[in-house]
């Protein structure tokens, strides 16, 4: 990363981390604040002025010791993407980076934030006096003053990458997207990573969650199949506008629906369509995880008919691929797509199957693979998810509308058509639940 | 577009335009050199020197036409993206154009190609000298003189986008995608176009292209399933590397295997890959077109079985989707990845199935919709494409061991299951078609 302070170097380094993991990308961030926190847990902005040769050489020992670990943690070659959140703003620094990399046989990719949107910085700057760990339990009007200081002290030596640096590759963001500068893209992977930072945004915005409502074939406890929704599930449907509306809509910003192929979304999604005239897109990759051979059976005949198989997916969920059909890694691939128009579009609210909201909230939420296939996603709630500067918000909103339960737990066949859940009375809309994805990642610059 | 001659603009808009009706949308190129040559067929340089105000005169007279009937065709709200080949390289002719946009109602996208690769502008100027209309029926090596001086005429009054224009959306592609400088992109079709760009060079490269071997599926005249290959698809696998071989590979370079996850495209790959140390990748995006509730059925189980179904599929082959599978359309959007992946790869060979053929060729030769769905595809065959400037070149390489024919020409059921090819002798290795995708789009600027 290179960039002053407060220009979003960490929030683009979480995020990228959280990108590459849920694509089975093993990636780490090295921040090198933390590092120097560990002898100057709370320095005033003084530490950071280029005359203050004690600060210089405290920071300079910092990005040692950060690089060294780093270049630890590539001896595993699992290990893929290391991201190295700090300023990095001098062509010096960068240039002692570069022939760390080279020397290590690496690539390198030099992420550049520029930023002089005054209202951005400063957002930023409020984010940061209420989080970093630089400034705990001080004031905060002091610390956002200490904080432009800070700044100021960094401003007086940065160089931003320029034409007598052509030779690294780099993508230099400019008013998080307004401008782009690429230079030297060579793999794959920079590619996508480039792309998938030209997409980024960060203008204030929801995304709605739900399975569709109650089907037939939940009923039945089949899999797959396109049934109808039931009774209940139309039901649903019918309270969805509602429930969305209690959600909190944001002000003059439609929302766009976006469902699966298969009628169950289509139907639960008409009510917001006909009542609020929202567009509708469908989209065939968020179609249900496909069971292939076990389409329209039930856990008990699956286990019975193919109980090595059953066991297999018990032991692997995430890796376990259906006979002739999919696994969750298969599916996270086909909804790369999906994030990453997620990332560029503003309100969405999306109404698909249990593995795709389970897929999609692992994206969000940073759930580890071997457990997002088991995540519990009960039918009939709504989900918001609300991305902030560090970590994904989510509340939840239950509908009072019984529906069976079609979560299964490991080792277990009967979950699917014998329980049903009650729609207890404690379940009321609003309840709210927050979960920070990232929430312990801030940290601010070295 | 926008930038001097011989910086490959045609072939950007070309590939755009390919790419885009490929995943169905429509769009259209406006040559503006077209428009002028209606009056002026065979100028030489001195019409494009800017003190000829004749010159200067019919040129914009050109521009004029291109863009109104540009503007015409939007009319057709089913219309989505035009592209206005030409040089536009001054300010004021792209003020000009903006303005135009703008008052349509319409978006834009600057696309600048800039290039000051010798090597790279001569091998252009090769091309151009013996394939544009401009020098139809002249020496050569006058037309190379002419078109250097046309060049260094419109030099003269180039000016490159630069901050001054900062209100432009543009993408700047320096040294075909060594820098890219991307300014105020807006929507999705703008992102991805970008993304499409920035994967896009000109390395000298082919891709082969083959279905898997003959499999026991195939034999019983079944679609679908996970089957092994038959003795014939056995004898295939051993003599694909020697067929490879034949069809002429680069020095130095060796090639990348993608498969399937199915099990008949690796064995077919297995040779390949022990005798020549390939290194191989197996992408579920390459499986075959999931055919639902029918695979493993033969077409004669399913017309009878789903008769309004089977019509269905006839009568819009592309649309048709399979109950609880997939259509062409649906493939094509699966595959979008793997056509990213393979522009930005060099040498590849493809080992998938008949529908993916299909929908890989058509992208390559700009096949339609309508009729690459009953393109003929047999088994046992090599195909190798390599992209020239203005169009791909296809090799077709018929391995001498027989298989039945998998292909089903409409409205009959039979095909698949009683014929089968003898393999005649004539159908030896290295049977050469040449197909231009779009060999008459050369056209050189306004």
């Amino acid at each position: 990363m290179v960039g002053l302070p407060a220009r979003g170097k960490s929030l683009i380094a979480g995020k990228v981390k959280r990108y590459l993991r849920w694509t089975s990308v093993k990636a780490e961030v090295f921040n090198v604040g933390k590092y120097r926190r560990t002898d100057n847990p709370h320095p005033d902005a003084n530490f950071f002025d280029v005359n203050n040769t004690e600060g210089e050489k405290a920071r300079k020992a910092a990005a040692e010791a950060a690089v060294a670990d780093m270049l630890k943690w590539f001896q595993d070659k699992d290990n893929k993407v290391a991201i190295l959140d700090a300023t990095n703003s001098t062509k010096s620094r960068r240039k002692w980076i570069y022939d760390k990399i080279v020397e290590a046989n690496l690539l390198h990719l030099f992420v550049e934030s520029k930023c002089d949107d005054e209202d951005l910085i400063m957002s930023n700057i409020l984010e940061v006096k209420t989080t970093s760990p630089d400034y705990v339990g001080q004031d905060p009007e002091e610390a956002a003053k200490d904080f432009r200081d800070r700044i100021r002290n960094y401003e007086k030596v940065y160089q931003t990458i320029d034409e007598s640096e052509k030779n690294l590759t780099y993508v230099k963001i400019i008013n998080i997207g307004a401008r782009v500068v690429i230079n030297l893209i060579q793999d794959y992977l920079q590619s996508r990573l480039v792309y998938y930072l030209t997409n980024l945004h960060i203008k204030p915005r929801s995304i709605w969650l739900s399975r569709h409502g109650e089907s037939e074939f939940n009923l039945s406890g089949q899999i797959g199949g396109d049934a109808n929704l039931s009774e209940r599930g139309q039901r649903y449907a019918k309270m969805l506008p509602d429930l969305v509306k209690r959600s909190g809509l944001p002000k003059d910003a439609p929302l766009t629906i976006w469902t699966s192929t298969l009628k169950r979304t289509s139907q639960t999604a008409q009510h917001l369509q006909k009542e609020l005239g929202w567009e509708k897109l469908q989209w065939k990759a968020l179609d249900e995880l496909d069971s292939g051979m076990c389409d329209g059976m039930t856990y008990q005949e699956i286990a019975e008919k193919f109980p090595e198989d059953f066991q297999a997916r018990d032991d692997d969920k995430y890796n376990y691929r259906y006979r002739g059909g999919e696994s969750y890694r298969d599916v996270v691939i086909r909804l790369e797509p999906i994030i990453m128009e997620l990332e560029r579009s503003e309100n969405i609210i999306i109404i698909t199957h249990q593995a795709i909201v389970r897929c999609i909230f692992a994206y969000f939420m940073e759930i580890p693979q071997e457990k997002s296939p088991w995540m519990e996603v009960p039918l009939h709630t709504l989900m918001k998810l609300t991305p902030k500067a560090y970590g994904t918000e989510v509340e939840r909103f239950k509908a009072d509308i019984p529906a069976v339960s079609t979560w299964r737990p490991k080792g277990s066949t009967a979950k699917h058509h014998d329980s049903i859940s009650e729609g207890t009375p404690e379940d009321v809309v609003g309840e709210v639940k927050k979960v920070g994805a990232a929430a312990n990642a801030q940290a601010s610059e070295k």
